[in-house]
C-alpha cells in the first residue's frame, strides 16, 4: 500500500492534471452538510454563511482537503443575485460579498494543501421564469466577475436541469479564458426537456466545456451510468472531453427523472438512505473504470465519504489522504477495539459484503416519488418552472391536488 | 412561539439549574462525529485531536452550542492513561496534555454562550483486566486532577457497563467537591453483571452522584425507558436525584444487552439506522415527560439532532437555540423551496408521520446481534473483559468460532 | 431415515396415545383454507360447506390425513345455533345438519387412515353479548348432542378468548364421558380479561380438560411460548395434563394481545406472512422439545405445512406421512430438477438458512395493529361499531376498554 | 353489479368466444398448487396424480371452475414420454395413461359448467439436449394423439423458453385442425436466445398459432408488459392474433431473464411473494386494457386468485363466478365479522391501498438471482440445456462452483 503523505505537490491546473491522466478528487456538497451543522437553511439553501460564519465554512473545506480533495469549490451555490434577492436584503449582505468571501475561504484552505479553487454557477430562477438569454447570462456574468477578480483556478457550471441554460452558462464562463467544467443534475433519462445525456454532453462540449458530467440528484452508480452515456455520445460525435461525476451520498433506486427532490423523504428524512464508506469504494472504482477522472461528491457527502474515494484510488494516485491517519483501510483500525468480536470485523471481506439493516421495521425499502402526474409536454415544462406569482402558484397547487385526488 | 434569542443568561451551576426545574440540554457524542470528519480513529477511539487538531474540536463544540446545548463536555473520552498508553507514546502526547487541551477548548466555546463545562471519566481497561479498586481509582484520580486544575463546572462518570466501576469513579470524583453525574451505558436489562437499572441507580446515588442516567449503546426511547426504571428505583428507595439521558442517534430495536457494539453494522455501516430530526422531537418530549431534565445525545448525534431537541422543548425553555435561525420549525423553511411540491412538505403533520424508506431493497430491517453464545456465569464475565494477552485472545476467538459453527 | 409407510395402525384413543408418549399430529385450519378454495365466506366464517359442498371438505380432510394428521377435526367451527341463526335461515340448513355432515365427513376420511375424529365447540356470540351461563351452556350442549350421536372419539373446546367461557364449555363436554381438550386463542399475555396462560390452564384442568393448549391468533413460536407458560403453571399447581398447540401459519411479531385479527392485513392481505415449510420444522422441534405432544395447525395451514411437521418428527414417530412420497426431505426432490443451479438447492443447510425476500419493496416488515382510537369521541366510536343494538355496543366497548387498560 | 349466476352457457369454441370479444378466463397452475396439497413432487414436477389420485386433480379443476375459469386445462404438464421416462417406469404408468386420465378429468369437470378442455404440450428435455427437430416433434405428436383421441376443444403449446421449440410444437399441433394457442415463459427481455417478445410472437403466428402470449416465470404486470410487446410486434407486422397471459402469482421485481427459477427462494420459500386477491384486480384490469382477452394464471395461483380476476371483469363479462357466493366484492363479507374494527375493512379503498407487511424483519425485500456469471453466447446456451450425461453435469457444476467462489 502507498505511503501516507497527505498532499502530493502538483502545482498544476485542472486540465494539466487531467491531461496527464491524474485522478482529480472533488469535495462534497456544502449545502446539506452545513444544514446539519446549523449554518444553511433548508428551503432557500443560500450560502450567506461564508460571510456570517466563515469558521464553519473554512472547517468543512479543511475536512474535505484532509479527506483527499484536490478541488476546493467556493461555496457559491445559489449565490446568484436573482436567487439572493429577497434573502440578501433581509441579511444586508450582497451577492458579491458572499461570492468574494467564498473565494477567499476556498483559497485559504486550498493553500494548506495544493488544491485548486473552483468558482461555480448554478441554475437560476431567472431561467425558470422564462427570462431572456441576455438576462440569464447577465446573472452568470455577475458571479463570474467575482471569480475573475479572485482569480479562481477554474470554473464550474453545475446543477443544471436544462442543458440550454447550462450551455448559456458555459458560454459566459468561457469569456474568462479559464478552464470550464459543465455538470448537469440529470440521470440516464436526460434533462427536463428530455434531451439525452449523450446529446447534452455534445452540446456542452460544443459550447466550450472541457470537462462534462453530472452532479447531485441521483446515487453514485446512477450518475456514473449517466456520465458513461455522455462519454459515449461525445466520442461517437468525434469530440473530446474530460469527465466528472459528483453524485449524492444517498441511495435513490426509486427516483423518477427529477431525482431525490421528488422523494417524499427530501430533505429531512433521508437518513436511512445515506451511503456507507464501503459504497464509496465501489463507486470510486466504477467511476474510474468508466474513464471518469474527476470524481467527487454532492449532497449527503461527509468528509469520510470523500476519504473512502481517496482510499479506493490510492493505488492509482500513489498516496493516501491526510485523514487516513485516522482510518485503517477496510476497517483495520478495529484491530485496536476493546471487544474481541468487534476486532473480528477488521477485514475487507466483512465490510464489502455487509447488508446493513435499517433498524426501521415499519418503513419500506423504496418510496413512491411524488409526481405531477401530467403527461409530458409544454404545459408540463411550464409547471416545473418556478411559480413566481401567487396566481401561478395557486393554479399549480390546485392541479396537483386534482391529480392526487384522482389517483 | 418563543422568540429566538440564542443564549439565555443563566450564570448558574448544573444543580442550581436542575433544582430550579430548568431543562439542561447536553451536547452530542464527539467520537463518532469526529471520526466522520477525519479526526478520530475508529478502534482506539481516543481524543488526541484536542491537541493535534483543536480547530476541529472547537468547531464541533460551537455547533452544539449553537444547537442549544447548555453543557460543553470536554472531549476526554477514553483519555485515561491506561487507555492512551500505547497510542499516546506513539503520538508523543500525554494523557494530561489531551485532557488539559480538551478542557481549554470546552471552556473557550462555553464562554461564547453561557454553557457549563463538564469533565468526564469513562470505563477503563484496568477494570476490565481485573486490576484492583485502588489501581482503577488512581486512573480516575489522574484525570480528575486535570479537571480540578482547569476548574470545570461539574463532573460526569459516563459510559460504564459495570455499576461497580461507575461507583468507584463517583467516589473519586466526589472528592473534588464538584457536582457529579453518573451515567451507565446500559439498557432496561441492566449492567453486565445483571444488576437492574433501578439497583444501579440506587448504588450510584448512594455513592454520591446527584444526577444519574444512561448514555450511548441504545436508541433514545430504550434509554428513556431505562432511566425511568432508575427513577422508579431511586424514588422507591426514598432517595433523591436528578436524571439524565444521552442516547444513540441510531435505531437499535434489535440489540441485545451489549447495545449497538454487537450489531454487525457497528461501527462502519450504521448509516441506515440514523435517526431523523423528527425522531428527536419525540425523544425530547418523552424524556421530558418522564421527568428527565438533562437531555442530550451520544454517538451518532450531529448538531441538527440537538437543535431538534432544543426546538421541541422551546416552549418549556422559553427560547429557541441560535441555530434555529437556519431552521424553520417542522420544515417551515421549505416554504421558500424552488419546487412547489416540496413546498407542500412544510408542515408538521407531514414530517411527523413520514415513514422513511431506506432505498436499500436487499437489506433487512433488523440484524442479528453477534453473540458469544455462552451462558451467563463467571467464565462469561471474564470473556467480556478485555483480552490483554495473546493467549487469552486466542482462546476467546476459538470459542467464538465454535459457537458460530454450531449455530 | 424411517421407512415411508403412511398410516401406522394405532387403533387407540387420544389419551392412550398421549399417555404412551406418542406424538399426535393435528390437522390445519379449515376456515381460511376453504375460503381460498371458494367454499367459506370471510366475515361469517361458517361451515355450511359440509352440507353444500361435501367433496371440498372431504378432499381437505384427505390432504391433511396424507400429510400425517392423526386427528380429523369435524368442520364445525362457528356452527353453533346462535352463530348460524341468520346465515342458517338464509341457507335453509340447520346447525344440526351442518354438524352432522361434518362428523360424517371427518369419520369417512379418518377411516382411510387410522385417524381419530374430534368434535369441537368454539366461543359463542351469546357469551360476548352477556347471555347467562345457562344459556351459553345450552348452546354447547346442542352441538355436543350431535357429537355424541355421531360418536366422535374426543372433544375440543377451542378458539376461546375468555377462559371463563372455555371453562363452561369444558364442563358441558365432560358430561359426555369422552376425553376433552381445551384450547384458547391467546398468547403469552393471557386471555381478554388478562388472566395469565398459567392461570387459564389451571382453571381448564380443574374444569376437567385432560389436554390444554392454545390455537390460532399467533405464530407458532409465540404459541409454543404460551403453552410452555401453561405447562409451568399446571405443574407448579401440582396438576397433570397433556398439551396441545395449533398456531397460525403466519408470522405475527407485531401483534397485540388480540392476535392477527387486529393486523391491518387481516384477512385478505396476509400472504407475505405465510410461513414456509422450513419454519414448520423449527416449530415442530420446539414444540416437541417443550413437552407438547399434540402438535397441529390452525389458520393459514395448508397440507404441506402439516407434512413438514410430520417430517420433522419422523424420527420420533418412526415413519413418514403418505404425502412424503411426493416430497424429498429438506428439498431432496430438487435433485431431479431440470436446471443444475436449482439442483444445488437440494440440501438442508440451504433451506434452513434462507431468509426469503418478499418481492415487495414498498411494503414494511411490520404493521401497526389497529386500535379502537377510543379517545377520539362518541361519533367516531359509532362508526366502528356494529349497527345492531346500542346496548351490545356499549358492552363490547367497555369490555375492550378493560382489556386495554389491563394490557 | 351483475347478478350471480355462475356458469353462462356459451357452448362455443375458444376462437368463437375470442372473436366475439368475450373474455376467456384461464385456470391456475396445477403443479405448485398440487405440490402444496401433497400430490406433485417438486423437482420432477410430473402429473402422475391424474392416475394415482384423480380425486385431488378433479377437486382442483372444480375449484377453478367455480372461480370463473372458462378453460379446464388437462393436467399434462411435463407428461411427455422423454420427461416421464425414468419417473414413469418407476411408477408403472405410461405417459399415455397420464395424458388420457388428465383429459377425462378435465372434461368431467368442464361439463359441470360450460368450460372448454385444452390439451397442452411444454418444452422437452429432448430439445434441451439437442435432439433433432424430427425427434422433438415426435414427442409432441405422441401427446397430441391422446388429445385428438379424447377430443379436447383446443391445444396449447406452453412454457417454452425457446421460440424455436415452441414453433415446432405449434406446427405439430396444427396438424390436428384444432385451434392452437402458443405461450412462452419469457419476459420483456425475450427468449433464451435473445429473440424479442415481438419477434417471438410473429414467428408463432406465422407457424399457425391463433392465440399467442406468455405464461409462468414472471409476475402479472411483467407478463402483461411482455404480451403488449408481442401484440405491438404482431400488429406492426400486419398479422392478426388473439392474446393470452397466465403469469405467476408471485412478485418478481428482482428476476433476471430466467424468471423465478433463478430466485434463491424457488421453489420452497416463495411464500412472502404470493400476490393478494387485490393484486389480481389490478392485473386483470391491466391485461384487459391491453387488449389481452384470454386471462388466467400459472404457478402460485389458487382458486381465490382466479375468482378475483373474474370479479374484476364481472362488469365486462356480465356475471360473477359461482365462488363469489362465498365472497363479498372488495371485502364486503367482512360486514358480518364479529369484531367491529374488522368490519371497518369492508371497503374497496381499504384493500386497494393496503401495503401488506411481511412480518419478517430480518428478510430483505428483494433477492439477488443466482447466476451462472457467464457471458451470453453459444456455450452459455449449452449450459442452460439439461445436462444429460454425468460428465456434462460435472462440468457445469464445477463451473458454477468457480463462479460462486470468485464472486
Amino acid at each position: 500500500l502507498p505511503p501516507l503523505d497527505g498532499y502530493k505537490c502538483l502545482n498544476t491546473g485542472i486540465l494539466e492534471r487531467l491531461n496527464a491522466g491524474e485522478i482529480v478528487i472533488g469535495d462534497g456538497g456544502f449545502v446539506l452538510a452545513l444544514e446539519k451543522r446549523g449554518y444553511v437553511k433548508a428551503g432557500p439553501w443560500t450560502p450567506e454563511a461564508t460571510v456570517t460564519h466563515p469558521e464553519a465554512v473554512r472547517q468543512l473545506h479543511r475536512e474535505f482537503l484532509r479527506a483527499g480533495a484536490n478541488v476546493m469549490q467556493a461555496f457559491t451555490f445559489y449565490a446568484s443575485d436573482d436567487k439572493l434577492e429577497n434573502r440578501g436584503q433581509a441579511l444586508k449582505i450582497t451577492g458579491a460579498q458572499i461570492n468574494e468571501a467564498a473565494c477567499d475561504l476556498a483559497r485559504e484552505v486550498a493553500k494548506e494543501g495544493d488544491a485548486l479553487v473552483a468558482g461555480g454557477v448554478a441554475q437560476t430562477p431567472s431561467y425558470l421564469s422564462c427570462k431572456s438569454e441576455t438576462e440569464v447570462k447577465a446573472i452568470f456574468k455577475k458571479q463570474l466577475d467575482v471569480f475573475v477578480k479572485k482569480n479562481v483556478d477554474f470554473l464550474i457550471a453545475e446543477y443544471f436541469e436544462h442543458v440550454e441554460e447550462a450551455g448559456w452558462a458555459v458560454q459566459v464562463l468561457k469569456t474568462s479564458g479559464k478552464p470550464v467544467a459543465a455538470s448537469l443534475c440529470i440521470g440516464p433519462e436526460g434533462d427536463m426537456h428530455g434531451v439525452s445525456p449523450a446529446e447534452c454532453a455534445i452540446r456542452l462540449v460544443k459550447a466550450g466545456a472541457q470537462i462534462v458530467g453530472v452532479n447531485c440528484h441521483f446515487d453514485p452508480l446512477t450518475c456514473v451510468k449517466a456520465v458513461k452515456m455522455m462519454k459515449e455520445g461525445v466520442e461517437k460525435a468525434g469530440l473530446k472531453a474530460h469527465y466528472m461525476v459528483q453524485p449524492l451520498a444517498y441511495h435513490t433506486p426509486d427516483c423518477n427523472c427529477q431525482g431525490f427532490i421528488d422523494l417524499p423523504e427530501f430533505p429531512f428524512a433521508l437518513e436511512p438512505r445515506i451511503l456507507t464508506r464501503w459504497d464509496m469504494h465501489q463507486y470510486a472504482r466504477e467511476a474510474y473504470n468508466a474513464g471518469i477522472h474527476y470524481i467527487g461528491g454532492c449532497c449527503g457527502y461527509e468528509p469520510y465519504h470523500i476519504r473512502a474515494v481517496s482510499e479506493e484510488l490510492a493505488p492509482e494516485r500513489g498516496f493516501l489522504p491526510a485523514a487516513s491517519e485516522k482510518h485503517g483501510l477496510w476497517g483495520a483500525g478495529l484491530e485496536m477495539h476493546t471487544k474481541p468480536w468487534v476486532r473480528a470485523r477488521s477485514r475487507r471481506e466483512y465490510w464489502e459484503n455487509i447488508r446493513p439493516a435499517s433498524g426501521r421495521p415499519k418503513c419500506p425499502s423504496l418510496s413512491t416519488p411524488e409526481s405531477w402526474g401530467v403527461t409530458k409536454g409544454h404545459s408540463d415544462l411550464l409547471q416545473h418552472k418556478e411559480a413566481t406569482s401567487t396566481q401561478e402558484m395557486k393554479h399549480v397547487l390546485e392541479k396537483q391536488k386534482k391529480v392526487k385526488t384522482s389517483a
